[in-house]
């Protein structure tokens, strides 16, 4: 009768309180103070420890905060049977999208060109050509990539996209599997990771994948932390094979203080906020999902173990 | 039968090359090398010097190379009856829509909070509202607003606008007129200026304007430095009213060295390069109404001279 709660950050409102309105039939409790455990049914959680979730006998559900999944099943006690469900709500794809857009249109427009000047007091009137003329790559094409698509179309950018399985495209050039790699980084100026972290993906963004970017690309990763080979991003922006680089993930977060990420001139730090699941849409997919598995269906957007996504 | 050209910006080939090019019947000239002034039919200019275009007896239209003719109207010899024509391509708008969504998204997502804990290296989650709930409000609805109201809409932004003449609009609540400037202004965090500039909107980015919008609103201005009381925007930052501007324009351009608004901390300055003309495809418009005219009929995209744009 249990929805146990292991909260991300710190939000406006404790999420027990969010999802107690949404389930009022149903206990809702914090993780430091469970209860009963055989009476935990459904779990929505960030980041548990190892082993915590077996604890819980009666487990019908595993809801994750966030849209990833990686941190559950890096779990090797994982309870076996139980479906794992990752996070799509609206506002969280909407968050993703806004961010996609303006780090795109941020490299676009050569802005930390324009801050240098401003810096030096300089008023030299940069041209830059237009959206068409910039080859915008999405490595990972699904919900959230295939949102922040629709609005880079809007502005007409040249889009391309990479997946692991063929996916229908709409106006956007689309690559696929292993031997799709090459020719999607070939042709990509501005390089955007929104792929989910599986043992096919860890480390993906290394010196291999950089190099075969045009010279002078930018990078954006709002995918995991454990995509990133972080001294291959260091020094493919020393060597200038990168021109820039906006990091929302890191593979220690908080990013430790002497990190040389933080200080780097062609780094973009940002703590992990690309998006965040909003509460209300979070709690109402939640909902939603204990309603189903209450009447004998299955829910929706759970994970493929085997995958990882 | 000839084009004279004073051109605006160092683009990468010189505007004659390209006008030729496009007009292979016609003779193209640079401003400083004129030939017979009686030949002169048709001038392509930015900013010409007052009187100068009087001096051409036989002129039968005056292309602006951008899409304000303020520096055209300016001018108290203006010669009579020649019709004038602002910049519309297609080009000069799309450039436009990227500068204006990107700093609407950079205030929306409190970018300068993130850049200063970046400075601090705090790993602080800023969570902020998405875009439904930021009212973005654009002051003037002529072609280039539309445009970015699609993009503006396509990322879900709470929008309106305001035109001097009710505009009909497709999902922007729209305010027109003087009596409606006060609810706009009332409801807008984030404003756009994309005014013409004229008698009437002269200064019209002042103390009485900023104090009607709500505490901590902020300021695109991709219009033109006569819009801006410079001390009234200044005042606005340091009091709070105004939680931030991104400028494009300014009374005075280049800006001088001296300006506090190189240095303010709440101030992104960039060198009137919100959109630039982008040679093709503006001289196919210019062709295309020198084509018009030839064959007796009236080019588009006229200027209205009373109106002033």
């Amino acid at each position: 009768m249990t929805l146990i709660i292991k909260p991300d950050l710190e939000h406006d409102r404790p999420w027990r309180d969010v999802l107690q309105e949404m389930l009022p039939e149903r206990t809702c409790r914090d993780w430091d103070a469970p209860g009963d455990l055989g009476e935990v049914e459904y779990a929505f959680v960030w980041n548990p420890p190892p082993g915590a979730l077996r604890t819980f006998s009666n487990l019908k559900c595993i809801f994750s905060i966030g849209a990833g999944v990686d941190h559950l099943l890096k779990d090797p006690d994982l309870p076996e049977g139980v479906p794992i469900v990752r996070m799509v709500e609206p506002e969280l794809t909407q968050g993703m999208t806004e961010y996609v857009t303006m780090h795109v249109l941020r490299f676009h427009r050569e802005v930390p060109t324009l801050e240098a000047q401003q810096r030096d007091r300089v008023w030299n009137e940069l041209i830059v050509p237009t959206a068409p003329s910039r080859r915008v790559g999405l490595l990972g094409f699904g919900v959230l990539a295939q949102d922040s698509a629709r609005v880079l179309r809007a502005l007409d950018f040249d889009l391309a996209c990479w997946s692991r399985t063929p996916k229908q495209t709409d106006s956007v050039e689309s690559f696929h599997g292993a031997d799709g790699l090459d020719p999607f980084l070939t042709r990509t100026q501005i390089l955007v990771c929104l792929l989910p972290l599986t043992e096919a993906t860890k480390g993906i963004l290394n010196r291999t994948l950089f190099a075969k970017l045009p010279r002078g690309a930018s990078l954006i990763n709002a995918g995991r932390g454990g995509h990133q080979v972080e001294p291959d991003i260091l020094e493919a922006l020393d060597t200038g094979q990168l021109a820039g680089a906006v990091l929302d993930v890191f593979r220690t977060e908080p990013l430790p203080a002497d990190s040389p990420f933080w200080t780097h001139p062609k780094v973009t730090v940002t703590p992990h906020i690309a998006s965040v699941t909003q509460q209300r849409s979070a709690a109402e997919q939640v909902a939603a999902n204990i309603r189903r598995i209450e009447a004998g269906e299955a829910p929706h957007n759970t994970v493929d173990r085997a995958l990882g996504y």
